[in-house]
């Protein structure tokens, strides 16, 4: 059994726990939470206190995940995580590589859909159609850091971004606000689209009466390569997707774990890893399933 | 510069040239082939005349697999196929797996698109969603070893057989013959439903004029899988792809060698290898680029 701790229990740490409770190879020993939760696996206060476990998911926030992991790496226990912030992860993997190196255990960084599987698919569409060009639209779905941004915007009393695909990984943003008593719309809704996080983008605002009646944690994805085999052009690869956000994140999270545990000690992104790894049961049962 | 040779120069070894063709970190040294054919390269007769290469690219028929990639990794050359009997995989990767440890190099078998890339996408479709059902459903395109039973049964002059897919991995078989002359329709259409590798399906027989004018090595597959992420239900996935069938397998193999040089001795199934070591470029480029 691989014992594991689930480190933040949010939307992604409570995901987690459920795909633990599924998976017949993992035990989960403890929660890591500073927040008063009521639950039958023991809580920690701090990652600090964590020992005798392989591996521990991750479920922060990602601007804590850099400082999380390595504390959890130097105490020589494997980490996952599911940071998102794609153009830090080079950076990341490469700091988080040299901790996991030294004390003998292995992270795997940016584990979720993605960064995560989408980015397997990626790399397995290039290898099919080395030319060509991917387009990765998302959605319909609930952006969680434009949702923020748009709240934080003065006037606006709670907010939520939906990113729609119009294809060519080209996403329109539908933002949905209450507003504060007394604020103005048009000035709210300027200051939104003014907004570094929606200047770019085809951005839509409009006023609701609940925002919490529009929440939906249902996203989707829509990956294509049309490419080249070999000098055979017009190849066309589709991957598409529709599921539960915090519930794949918390799956792929979990199945990562089980793949920390089969890698030599360093850092790893999904891309670097035997697709096999991630799976519970035997080499050759699986190879037989799968191939 | 990885140096290759291509090991049978029908429909797949021209597809594998045109790839290597258009790789940059490659060179063709050799083309193994008994017939004659012209080449700029090197044509040797057997693969017993292969020296200074580093990987072989087997492009035969699948019966002449097991014994040309054992002959060759027996001489410490590393081999890549695209052996398709599903059924005998895990023997054949066995045997190979045991050569290729003894003569320090490396195997990569089943390398194609099924086997192959979409059991890659099987693979990581069940570390997304462990509990559920994968439908593979393959087509509309041309089945080779269909068209070949056709073709052998009495009366037939020529036979290609299409398979349509209709769902939920049921495919329907479109057998279009040629007759011999004095062939009675009636009695080679029974005999084909009658075959076993048409009487599990549902078959249509149909008479034409010219087979050849029907050829097109156009292929496709839709892979759907339906399942539970977690604890939570109705996660859909799915895979689509419309391809030049030779081109494809060509393009899969050609990468597959450069990812067997980057593995430790052994063989190996697609996907028990990172798919990054598939790929041309730099671990932190294509990090950057993908993840």
């Amino acid at each position: 059994m691989i014992k594991a701790a689930i480190v933040g229990y949010g939307n992604i740490g409570k995901a987690a726990h459920e795909a633990i409770s599924q998976a017949g190879d993992f035990s989960l020993e403890y929660i890591v939470e500073k927040e008063e939760i009521s639950s039958s696996v023991p809580v920690l206060k701090s990652v600090s206190e964590l020992s005798g476990i392989d591996v521990a998911i991750i479920c922060l926030p990602s601007r804590l995940v850099p400082d999380t992991a390595q504390e959890i790496l130097s105490a020589g226990i494997s980490t996952v995580d599911c940071y998102d912030i794609h153009t830090n992860i080079l950076n990341l993997r490469s700091k988080l590589d040299a901790i996991a190196k030294q004390n003998n255990c292995t992270a795997i960084t940016a584990a979720g859909w993605d960064p995560g599987t989408d980015s397997v698919i990626r790399a397995l569409f290039l290898a099919m159609l080395p030319k060509g060009i991917t387009y990765t639209n998302f959605g319909p779905g609930m952006s969680m850091g434009h949702s923020v941004a748009a709240k934080s915007i003065p006037g606006v009393k709670d907010a939520l971004s939906m990113t729609i695909p119009t294809g060519s990984g080209v996403h329109r943003r539908m933002v949905y606000i209450e507003l504060e008593q007394g604020a103005d719309f048009d000035t709210v809704s300027k200051a939104i689209l003014e907004d570094e996080y929606f200047a770019g983008d085809q951005t839509h605002v409009i006023r609701v009466d609940s925002v919490d009646r529009l929440r939906d944690v249902g996203h989707g994805v829509n990956l294509f390569r049309k490419g080249v085999a070999g000098t055979t052009g017009n190849q066309r690869l589709e991957f598409n997707m529709s599921i539960n956000n915090p519930a794949l994140t918390g799956q792929v999270l979990v199945s990562s774990a089980r793949a920390a545990l089969k890698q030599k000690p360093g850092c790893y992104t999904m891309i670097e890893i035997p697709p096999i790894n991630f799976l519970c049961g035997g080499r050759d049962e699986l190879i037989r399933e799968l191939v």
